[in-house]
């Protein structure tokens, strides 16, 4: 029996014959069949959803804080049985993990947007009063797409994470494409968005769900004109064919591919605490079994000429632990094809240990490569290794650094381990610029394992990271505003401006009228 | 003799045999001739510029400002000679427009620019103390290109328009495409722009220009390696090309391509003014012989069925007026070719005129269509007729003013002209939110020719007017903050914080804390 997708409003059969199975990547078992959706199922969503956008296109921010905040509860009451599921489709702890931090993180997220959608904070709204010219951010219309990764099955998931919660409170109605990697995990969120979405009074096709398509529907939906913006995070490969579809007819589509995250470790550091950096740099390269966005990948460390004995702490740590088991079997494959191709590439293993996990599973792996190596074949040694593996660059002096640097390609992280006592600081201080270039969020002696949710976080970064580097897919208001058109408003009769931009500004916003930012009404004219 | 490129600060002779002539539309005579240039002269600009960019990356923007606002004085010291070769290039008129117009709007954009530069206004400081994280936008690496358009040959000149300006204001180097119907304008300002640099003590790549090329050598040019971001205003196939040789390897760049800008009259300000309004739109379809970005292309106007009044009063206008001279032979040739097309679908001409003024030169021109046909053919009839030639949709009820707006592009503008008296508000309710959607800048009661260079003013709009809505290419800072990428620090210590995120905020910059625009000092940790 297959199971039903999620469009306007009712669970409807796929009209399809194409199906998949979800398996339990510990044991192998299926977990249930899921529709690959054809073109009729996604095109009867896309109208459903522009409707449905047409309908909401003049409702009151706070009705979409209700269904953000009703949503956070309804996860919060769910989160046993959802995350039970979780762990069964993903093989993701419950503690620590799942219930104890994903769901907080996935509701806090939720309540969040809903704070920014009632307060209006992603719209900037600026105004010339003499003038009578005002604008801000207002949705784009239509209704957004949101392709969710397999390594969070909430907190980055279509129908609940980040990028569905900033749609939401732009004002949007969401296609959530599910990761086949946790269908049925999505299924209960969008269970609990519809129930949410009815009680606020929302359309029916306020929140729909597939679970998949081929790649010319994909193509089709996140290129079509019913469509307002495309999030996607997920494969590189998945993603540059998306964003070749929508770019080529002007749809916004913001991705977030890949990422090698570059951590340097200075002399100084290495002196001052190499051991102690080594567990720090061995617990971020597992956390998730490696699975991160953000997961070092590439440790870029000054030692002696000849010393092995970074490599052999941090093989130490990682030997160590138990392997975990991967979301699915083409993780596997993918680490797999990564040892070979850096192996071809000149690195060498340096963890002693074969010992897999149950199920799909990799052994915790570092290589190592040496610097002259790493800048010859950097394209090869820079393929992201989703997983428990790690690339260790061994730098024998600072002119070997920057020519490691000078080929480093885009990432969303780079880390900078450096001396407490300033030993590191003109080393630093000569690296910085470069690295900065290449990455969206720069840390100081800290790994990039954690994306807070906070305003100054910076999730994104060059390309092939993500699509564009202005954008970040964590952080509010910020996410929020990639899901806006600016609109000016000029001459415009002052009763019918926005409230938002009205002379008396009625709900009290920080507004930056003349180049400052103010809360004071204005005189129009 | 062939004019040189500015490459590095010198004046070189083109490494090319292809050549082309400016002319005089006026008259045809030739005005010079320039080199189209080979990719081994892009190549060598583009490294000149990457080298410059590097060398500014640690500038202090005062030092940007110092350029901005030297050039600025320069132009307006040598505004007569130059605005009397851009009358020669262009035949647009000294006065009112080149001298007492475009001149003081573009030094002043210069200005505008410099003052932000200096306050930091476009880089959204954004702090979260306690979590030690904090996030702004810095210049995305690499060297800026920039497009002008033939139609303001200061304001949006590669070299010293608005995107030039926001461009050096984010702190990148420049490397302008002149538009070809005005290289020897170009030249002269690249001379100043070059002499100021130098006086700011910048490096000699800092500016460059070059004054045409191929399609392939443009497409590789604005997806090379060290670009930071390319501004494009001008022709749509050719910004559609540029796009996707951008877009295919993730390179940001930003185009304003085309707008019919639609224009509603509504029966009761008809009724209430007609003669006057159809004075103020005669005068805004022939602003710059009608060769205006945001000249009102097409006038959806509610007449009663059968009435030509509304017609026949614009036209008497425009048949009142002379017909200007045109940029170039090509505005003339796509006036022509769209009024074959509208004809072919059912548009007839009103204009009796067939008066031609000197040159290149086409007769003021109105055409008159039926709702109805207009629907059925909105595809020919939505062609933009770049110049003094306009379309009146004759609207005879709501519904089919409904259906009008449904076809509707998307635009830069979109201007309703309602009764004063309120008889027309029930009506302007029910379609201002469509009209919206397919614009960036509403206009009540205004024609929409005049940009004003504020904060609040949006130039831009959905897809084709330009690449992405969430951006204008007019407006100060929202034009710079296009050319920045976002960048988070991390547990960063303070003391390596730009001075623009510092916790003691030493520059007194206006910054987002904790979700609250302040200029407090914070407490880090």
């Amino acid at each position: 029996m297959t199971e039903p997708i999620l469009v306007n409003g009712s669970w409807v059969p796929g009209d399809t014959d194409q199906t998949f199975v979800a398996t339990d990547p510990q044991t192998g078992k299926g977990l249930g069949t899921y529709p690959v959706s054809s073109w009729d199922d996604v095109d009867a969503a896309l109208q459903a959803g522009w409707d449905a956008y047409r309908s909401v296109a003049s409702t009151d921010p706070s009705v979409f804080a209700t269904f953000l905040n009703d949503y956070a509860d309804r996860l919060d009451s769910r989160a046993v049985e959802i995350c039970s599921l979780a762990h069964s489709e993903t093989a993701l702890p419950l503690n620590p993990r799942l219930l104890d931090v994903e769901i907080p993180r996935t509701t806090g997220q939720l309540r969040q947007a809903a704070t920014a959608a009632l307060g209006r904070a992603w719209i900037r709204p600026t105004i010339n009063p003499t003038q009578k010219i005002a604008s801000m951010l207002r949705p784009i219309p239509g209704v957004a797409v949101v392709f969710g990764p397999n390594n969070f099955p909430f907190a980055f998931n279509g129908v609940s994470g980040g990028d569905f919660a900033a749609a939401v409170a732009s004002g949007h109605p969401v296609i959530a494409k599910a990761n086949p990697g946790h269908p049925g995990t999505t299924k209960l969120l969008a269970e609990e968005a519809l129930a949410a979405a009815t009680d606020a009074g929302l359309p029916a096709a306020f929140v729909q769900m597939i679970y998949r398509t081929d790649h010319a529907v994909g193509a089709k939906l996140v290129s079509d004109r019913r469509v307002a913006a495309t999030a996607y995070t997920g494969s590189q490969n998945a993603g540059l064919a998306l964003k070749a579809a929508a770019d080529a007819v002007g749809k916004p589509i913001f991705l977030e591919m890949s990422s090698t995250n570059p951590l340097v470790v200075l002399p100084g550091a290495w002196r001052e605490r190499g051991e102690e950096l080594a567990t720090e740099i061995a617990e971020s390269m597992l956390m998730g079994v490696g699975q991160f966005c953000t997961s070092p990948g590439i440790i870029l460390a000054a030692v002696e000429e000849g010393s092995d004995a970074f490599a052999k702490a941090i093989a130490s740590k990682l030997d160590a632990a138990s392997a975990g088991t991967l979301l699915d079997q083409r993780v596997q494959t993918g680490l797999s094809a990564a040892y070979q191709a850096w192996s071809a590439a000149g690195a060498k293993k340096v963890t002693e240990s074969n010992a897999k996990g149950p199920g799909c599973s990799f052994p915790n792996t570092l290589m190592r490569v040496s610097a002259a190596a790493f800048v010859e074949n950097h394209t090869p040694l820079q393929l992201e290794a989703f997983g428990n593996m790690g690339l260790l660059v061994e730098v024998p002096d600072i002119a070997s650094l920057h020519a490691c640097i000078d080929v480093l390609g885009g990432s969303l992280t780079g880390s900078i381990y450096s001396a407490a006592d300033g030993a590191d600081d003109d080393t630093y201080d000569a690296i910085v610029e470069v690295i900065s270039e290449r990455v969206g969020r720069l840390l100081n002696d800290k790994t990039p394992t954690g994306v807070a949710v906070l305003s100054a976080m910076n999730h994104g970064g060059p390309y092939p990271a993500t699509g564009h580097p202005g954008f970040t897919a964590v952080g509010i208001p910020a996410s929020i505003e990639r899901f806006g058109m600016l609109q000016c408003f000029d001459n415009v009769r002052p009763a019918r401006l926005p409230d938002e931009l009205k002379p008396d500004n009625p709900l009290g916003l920080m507004r930056f009228v003349d180049q400052t930012w103010t809360a004071n009404r204005v005189s129009w004219g």
